[in-house]
C-alpha cells in the first residue's frame, strides 16, 4: 500500500511499490495487490481492512513524515483498535539525528515517536521516521480469532524505505512464511546493441527457456545506466537456482559478446574505475556537451580519487583553446574532441584523457545537428575519436553520450589488456 | 485498476495510473484509489468487486492485448455476469489495422474483438485493442439495484491509453457526474527549511484551509530539486481555483520568505541561470565534493552558455594548487573553499566563482568527517564561505551540496539586486 495524495494525482510516480514487488519476487513471497491511498484516514483504514482480508501480511510506505497529513500511524492503530503512546527510545533517536546536524528538533517531529501499542519499531532506522511492525489479530472465515496477520509500515523516502524493507522487513517475512521455494536473478548490465537487436541475439535461449520453464529473460532500457538483460529463475534452492543462472549467463555473455559491461550492482561507471585501477592509469576529463556528468558519474564511486584526477568543462570555447589549448577549429568536430582529450591529459596531469564535444540541442551547435556528440580519446601517446548521434531531447543527449564516452573507454581498456 | 503480472514483480513501474490520476484531477473528477493486479481472473473479479464497491466509475488499464494472459475482457464479463460476443466490426478494424502494414491478422488477434454482452466500444481505437465502457448493474446499500456503475477498459500501451481517456473515458466520465468542478494545483519550490520547519510555518494557514476547505497544502521532499509545497485547490470553475490558489501562494510566501526559489517547473539551476542572466553575471565552477554535479546541473538548462564559462573538478589535491592556485591548506577548510572560487574566477574568466570541497564519504578526509561541504563564493571581488553538513550517504551528500551552493548563490544574487 502507498500511501500519498500525491501519487493519485500523479504528481509523483511510485517507484517505491514497483522496487518491492520486486524485492518480494527475489525473496520468493507471493504479492497480489498493490494499492495506492490518498492521506485521507476513513479511505486507509478501508484499504487496510481489504487488504488484511486478502493478505497475510501488508507493507505499507509513506505517511510517517513529521506533518499533518502524515497519518498512517492513526491508520495502524485504528486498525489494531489500539491507541498511540510516545515511544521514548524514537524520540531520542530523532534527537540525535537533528543534533548531529547541528540542529533543534522542531516539535512537530514528536508525533514521528507516536507508535501504535503493541507495535514493534524496527532496529533499522536510516531517517527520522521509524519503522514499524504491527501485528494484526484477524478472525478468519473458520472464526477463531488470532490470525497472526502483520503489518509492515515503512517510510515514503526511498533510500530510507529500501534500508528497512532490505534489513527487517523481507527478513521477517521470511521467517514468519518458513520454507519456500526461492527467486533468483542476474542482471546482465550492457551498452552497444538496441533492446530488439539484444532480443534477436538472445531468441534461441529465450526460446530454449520457454520449453524448460527454468528460468526467464526480459530487457529494461535504463538511460545513462545501459539495457538490462535479467535473468530469472525460480527453483526449490539457492544452489539450484544460482546454477541456472550460471548457465544462462554463459550463454547470454556469449552470444551479447563484448557489449556486457558488467553484472548486478556493477555500473558503467564502476567498472571504468576499476579497469583503470587495475591498468595503473590515471584520466583527465574534458566535457563540453556532457557538462560535467561523466565527472559526475565517476566522482559517485567510492575511490575514484585513486584513478581520477580532475575535469574541465570548457562550456565556453575560449576555455576550451585558452585553457586546454586546442587549436581554433570548429567546436563540434573530431579536431576538437581530440585536442580536447589531449589538452585535459597535459594540464590535469594524467595518463588518459577523456574528451566530449557536441550539440546537446534543442538547437543545432557550430553546424551540427542536434544530438551530436563527438567523443574523443588520448591514450598512450595515441588519439582515438568517435561520433554518434541521438535523435532525442537535450537531457537524454547528454545522457547516452556520457554512457558512450565511457564505454569507448571501456572497450580500449579491455583492448589494451589483451 | 492496473492489470500485470510485470507491475506487481516490478519489471516496469506503472506511470499509467500516474498519468490516469492528473487527467482525473484536472478535469475535477475526484480518484480515491489505484490498484495493481496480476493476470490472474479469481483476483481480477475480486479487484472489480471492490472497486465498484467503493467508487462509481472504474477504469481498468491493460489486459486486452492477443495473448492467452491478456483476461480482462473475461473479468469484466464475469463482475457484469454476462458472456462474451464477437463484435464484427471490431475484427473488421482490426484486419484493416494488418492490411494497411501489409500483413496477415494473425488468429490469436480475434479474441481482442471478444467484448462483454452489454459493453459498448469506444469510437477511438488507436490500436488493436478496443476500448470497452461497460455498464455495471449494482446493488446499492439501499438494497434497489441499478446503480448506473460503469467499468472503462483501456490497453495498457501508453499512447493508445492516453487517446482513449482523453478523448472518450473522460468526456463520458464527465457527463456523467453532471456537476462539474476544476482541481488546479501549484507547487511552490524551496531549500532552507526541513519538512517540519515548513510544516510550522505553514501550520496556521493549514488550519485555517481546514476549515475553509478550499485547498489543501502537502509537503514533498525531493532531494537535489528541494522541498516542494504543494498547493491543490478545488472550485466550481478555473477563475475560482486560480484567485485561491493565488491567495494561499501568497500567505505561503510571506511566512516561508526567501526559501522558495521558485514555483512550479522552476529548478533551482533554471533560476540561478535566469538572475545570473538578468544581472549580466557570468559563472566559473570549481567543484571538488560535487564533482561535477553542479555544472552537469547548470548545463541541463538550455541557454546556460549565455552564463556558464566552464567548470574545473579538481578531483586531486594538486589540481586544487596547480590549476586553480590555491594555496598549501586543509583541503576541506574555508581557506581552499574562497581559494578555489577566486581561481576558478581568474582561470576561466568569470565575474562569479562558486566552489565546493568535502568529505562525501563513507570515510572522513582530511580531518573532516563524512558529509561536511564547504561552499566558496567569490563575487565582486568578496568571498564568503558556508559550512553544512548532511549525516547521510554519499550521493546524497553531493546532491544536497550542490543545491545548497546553488542557493547560496542565488541569496547573494538577490541580496545584491536589492
Amino acid at each position: 500500500m502507498a500511501v500519498g495524495t500525491e501519487l493519485l494525482l500523479g504528481q509523483i510516480v511510485d517507484t517505491n511499490s514497483s522496487w518491492i514487488g520486486e524485492q518480494l519476487a527475489l525473496a520468493g513471497i507471493d504479492s497480489h495487490f498493490q494499492t495506492k491511498v490518498g492521506d485521507n484516514l476513513d479511505r486507509m483504514i478501508a484499504a487496510f481492512e481489504q487488504a488484511l482480508d486478502r493478505s497475510d501480511a501488508v507493507i505499507v510506505c509513506g505517511g510517517l513524515g513529521p506533518t499533518p497529513d502524515d497519518i498512517t500511524r492513526e491508520a495502524i492503530a485504528a486498525v489494531m483498535g489500539v491507541g498511540l503512546r510516545r515511544d521514548e527510545a524514537v524520540v531520542e533517536r530523532i534527537r540525535a539525528m537533528f543534533y548531529r546536524r547541528d540542529r533543534q528538533m522542531p516539535a512537530n517531529n514528536l508525533q514521528q515517536a507516536d507508535v501504535p501499542v503493541g507495535a514493534r519499531v524496527m532496529d533499522v532506522q536510516p531517517g527520522t521516521a521509524p519503522g514499524l511492525i504491527c501485528p494484526v489479530s484477524r478472525d478468519g472465515g473458520s472464526g477463531h480469532p488470532g490470525g497472526g496477520k502483520v503489518i509492515y509500515a515503512v517510510p515514503g523516502v526511498p533510500w530510507e524505505m529500501q534500508k528497512m524493507v532490505s534489513e527487517c522487513v523481507l527478513p521477517d517475512l521470511q521467517a514468519r512464511a518458513g520454507e519456500r521455494h526461492v527467486i533468483r536473478s542476474r542482471t546482465l548490465r550492457t551498452w552497444g546493441h538496441s533492446e530488439s537487436g539484444l532480443a534477436e541475439l538472445l531468441e534461441p535461449e529465450m526460446r530454449r527457456l520457454d520449453s524448460t520453464g527454468e528460468a526467464t529473460i526480459a530487457f529494461l532500457a535504463s538511460g545513462m545506466e545501459g539495457l538490462k538483460v535479467r535473468i530469472t529463475a525460480k527453483a526449490a534452492d539457492d544452489e539450484t537456482a544460482e546454477g541456472v543462472l550460471s548457465r544462462v549467463e554463459s550463454r547470454a555473455r556469449a552470444v551479447i559478446g563484448e557489449a556486457v559491461f558488467g553484472a548486478d550492482d556493477d555500473t558503467m561507471e564502476s567498472v571504468v574505475v576499476d579497469l583503470m585501477q587495475s591498468q595503473g592509469l590515471t584520466l583527465a576529463l574534458a566535457e563540453s556537451v556532457t557538462g560535467g556528468l561523466i565527472a559526475a558519474r565517476l566522482t559517485d564511486v567510492p575511490g575514484a580519487s585513486k584513478v581520477l584526477r580532475g575535469a574541465v568543462v570548457p562550456y565556453d570555447r575560449e576555455i576550451k583553446t585558452g585553457v586546454l589549448g586546442a587549436p581554433d577549429v570548429n567546436a563540434v568536430s573530431s579536431e576538437m574532441a581530440l585536442a580536447m582529450a589531449e589538452g585535459a591529459c597535459r594540464v590535469l596531469g594524467a595518463d588518459v584523457g577523456l574528451a566530449t564535444t557536441g550539440a546537446a540541442g534543442p538547437d543545432p551547435h557550430e553546424g551540427a545537428e542536434a544530438g551530436t556528440v563527438w567523443i574523443g580519446l588520448h591514450l598512450d601517446g595515441e588519439g582515438e575519436a568517435a561520433r554518434v548521434r541521438f535523435n532525442m531531447a537535450r537531457t537524454m543527449v547528454r545522457q547516452l553520450g556520457t554512457i558512450t564516452a565511457l564505454n569507448l573507454l571501456r572497450t580500449r581498456l579491455l583492448a589494451r589488456a589483451g
